[in-house]
């Protein structure tokens, strides 16, 4: 057994199902030994955004690590923008970066270079394996540092000789920390800043806003009147019929400054203080009202917990009453909008999809309609770095293959890691892409509007727009090997929409905006 | 005038005539500055790989740095395997990188990361602005940092408030350091030590293989019969018919130490010593025969005067004769494969021509025919990052719009870069794409047989296929905008070849292997 085998015998033992891999010369030795030591089923990319995106939607719905398998530093950093969303969603994954062999490396050679200061900005923990007799411990180390909950990014960079030479001893799993519970001190002093609260507001990150955080908020809620909130860009939002209602801060720091203006108590469980998306001239950083913000749990603690904690201290009563029904959205007609879209999804998606949300501009009005929608997971741009949505999607699908898995995609964030479609036809993946073709980067012409720009000149409408040409997606999509059509309609759109949840498999639907 | 107008206006002063961009909200002020202060075209790619791709084609053969325009860490590090590239061609590269308003930095919004960390691996110089009154001299540092000979990347980090904050007075382009001249110490050393050698060589990189340093290796050849040589992968090669040939080093270590096995003075200039691409157990780093190295001049040095001068001190012809007349390939017939790909393009392509060469396991055929094709500049893979050649082709095309721009490109390696069709379709560049469609990662699996895996296993197979599905490369071209046609006989190829050499604009041919 060599070195490599080691490394993947442990991943099986410790229950890894799968590696997104994009492999060169220096990870041959991993890449053969996913054969001699069956149980991890290796996913190719023909990108590397693809792996590392796939790799964090398969830890946001999975909540443990996939691997990735990537080509020294250049292939590396082509991965890195999505880890970067990966480590703001506090999603496990391990990154396999294979490098020269340990006496190669000194001759700086064509594809060496400084792997660890690439890979440092995007990951809680990185090393380089030293010796092939250590690589299955350095591995185990690898996969508990991502597993700390709510999971984190490690990456472990194995030189190729390290993986060819013979392997040590076995080793083992590494137990899993729990994450830390929160003091009862802590729980009690928010319980009674509540309790002297005219204007309270909670809001949820990390793993909080699912079932069980999203009751034990509810309970909370009834006991104190507190709005419920999540961040502008959740990592995995659980909502629907039936589900408490959170409100998303919004985008624009001004709104968010609003929303918050009259919170006189807010209460952050699994995520930070609420910061504006970017600095505007004359516009603060920080959004909530003075002297409101309260920590119940950092993104690192059992902010679940902390939350049933902090119902019982209120004496909350044990079952919230039922959010009211919502209307469901009018079925759309006419020409497609970012209004009639989302309205079309959200009457159509089936209960229990997975909604990877990457429409940037044309996203909104989906989100506001989808809560009265069967109850579904929601995964949202966490990082800001696009090219997320389609690998996302990949890789949620192969995280949850029973569930419809649906990319609500902006067509210019599409273009960044398109060689998605690619790996779900190959895989077969119950992925439905709704590309919202807008033709623009719209987020841009907002900003220049906001910015007094009331006419972009020349060079700034050539950095902004997509029409010339204007691309041909089904072409694309079809060309990776995904059955794709274009609409034109809101009825176009809810045929299309009907057909690809009839059936499984990948499915891209162009919807011209 | 605020910093990011003094930066563009300096910039237009220094002579740079293009910035490849893919901004953001933290470059809108440089993307206004492009309209107010007018004279930097800016050309949008649609993913950053693109943009850093092509400006590292345009300083190939401009020798004169273009711009390009990211967004934050995340787009930055999109662009990093082909400034990985760069690096290693010695392109000069001013790379602008957004940042967050300083003040807005410590907030650790979604966007931030460490970009420094980042950068570093792939840039000669990193700074960050500080001030918008000081922005117009830091970047008149980047732009000499950048163009210091042969060239390097130089990577600005610009917070929002330097770009849409005053500017101070303005600055002036600094002047740029010629590279330093090779001591006629080192020269009278090295001569002497070819005038005592028995079977000499001389390998040439940098800008020493192009007409200047080529008549003087020639001539230095004529004097002492040494082998010509270049490195596997130049950054740019002057050569065809009625140049004098140089011979390129093998690939795999084992022919490159054969090759090489008999020389007892390997002289190089503007390049290190060759070493091998990666390291196999068993085969050495170093691909010289020992104790046969001589430094003639380092890539930073200025080779050509190097060059002249040696031939000087060996009292080389004042002209080496004439190299033999090669004989043109026969017209290719029948089925379609590196060969027959090779000879029909080496026979077609136009006299000027630059030819970006991605195309792998594909490529050699070609290269060898084309030493009889009308002289020409041949750029290739320098650092191994794959995705290089449609980015670069692009750049190459901005640089030189009035020759013919062929990327003979790899299937696989175009995978990771096809967004930059798009780009040659928006600006009508004038560059034909022969993609060499053999639907595999074949280097891994010529690899794989190379450690004796005689039968790779399942996940071997999936990692190293890429025709389940095939991909319908035309589709895709024709999505982006980029006329596109399949070809599976090399009479077909021929005959599209011609059509696409008849008209300017790009076009894209599917080659069938």
């Amino acid at each position: 057994m060599n070195g490599a085998e080691s490394l993947v015998q442990l991943a099986r033992e410790a229950g890894v199902e799968v590696c997104f891999a994009n492999p060169g010369t220096t990870e041959l030795p991993l890449v053969n030994a996913f054969d001699s030591v069956a149980g991890v089923r290796a996913v190719l990319g023909v990108f590397e955004g693809v792996c590392t995106g796939a790799a964090d939607g398969y830890g946001r719905m999975a909540d443990r690590p996939a691997l990735t398998l990537l080509h020294l530093g250049p292939g590396f950093a082509n991965g890195i923008a999505n880890l970067h969303n990966a480590r703001r969603a506090r999603s496990p994954v391990v990154n396999l970066i294979g490098d020269h062999a340990t006496w190669h490396r000194a001759h700086d050679a064509p594809l060496s270079s400084d792997i660890v200061s690439l890979a440092r900005p995007v990951s809680a923990w990185v090393e380089t394996a030293r010796a092939s007799k250590d690589l299955a411990a350095d591995f185990a180390e690898a996969l508990a540092a991502a597993s700390q909950p709510p999971g984190q990014v490690a990456t472990l960079i194995v030189p190729a000789d390290c993986q060819w030479e013979a392997a040590g001893p076995p080793a083992r799993p590494q137990p899993i920390a729990a994450a830390p519970r929160v003091e009862s001190a802590r729980v009690e002093a928010v319980a009674r800043r509540l309790r002297s609260s005219t204007a309270p507001a909670l809001m949820l990150g990390a793993r909080a806003p699912r079932r069980r955080g999203l009751h034990a908020a509810a309970r909370i809620a009834a006991a104190t009147g507190a709005r419920l909130l999540c961040p502008t860009f959740p990592a995995r939002l659980t909502r629907g019929a039936g589900l408490p209602h959170l409100e998303r801060l919004p985008y624009f720091p001004e709104q968010a400054i609003e929303s918050l203006a009259g919170v006189d108590t807010l209460v952050v469980a699994g995520t930070g203080p609420p910061v504006s998306f970017f600095g505007y001239p004359g516009v603060p950083s920080r959004l909530e009202a003075p002297e409101s913000l309260v920590t119940l749990a950092e993104a690192d603690e059992d902010a679940v917990a902390a939350l049933e904690d902090l119902a019982e201290a209120l004496t909350a009563p044990r079952r919230a009453p039922a959010p009211p029904d919502l209307p469901r959205p009018e079925s759309p007609t006419g020409a497609l909008s970012p209004a009639t879209l989302g309205a079309a999804l959200a009457l159509r998606q089936p209960e229990g999809a997975i909604v990877v949300d990457e429409g940037a501009t044309s996203g909104l009005p989906y989100f506001l309609a989808a809560q009265s929608a069967p109850p579904h997971a929601y995964l949202a741009l966490t990082g800001g770095a696009i090219g997320q949505g389609l690998p996302c999607a990949t890789g949620a699908a192969v995280a949850c293959p029973d569930r419809k898995v649906i990319a609500l995609q902006a067509d210019g964030s599409a273009l960044y890691t398109l060689q998605a479609l690619w790996t779900q036809a190959r895989e077969g993946l119950d992925v439905v892409t709704l590309l919202c073709a807008n033709r623009a980067y719209r987020i841009l012409q907002v900003e220049l509007a906001r910015a007094g720009v009331a006419e972009p000149g020349p060079a700034a409408r050539a950095l902004t727009d997509l029409s010339h040409p204007a691309i041909e997606w089904t072409a694309i999509a079809r060309g990776l090997g995904v059955p794709a059509a274009r609409v034109e309609t809101a009825e176009a759109l809810l045929a299309q929409l009907d057909a690809a949840f009839r059936e499984p498999g990948p499915r891209f639907i162009e919807a011209v905006l």
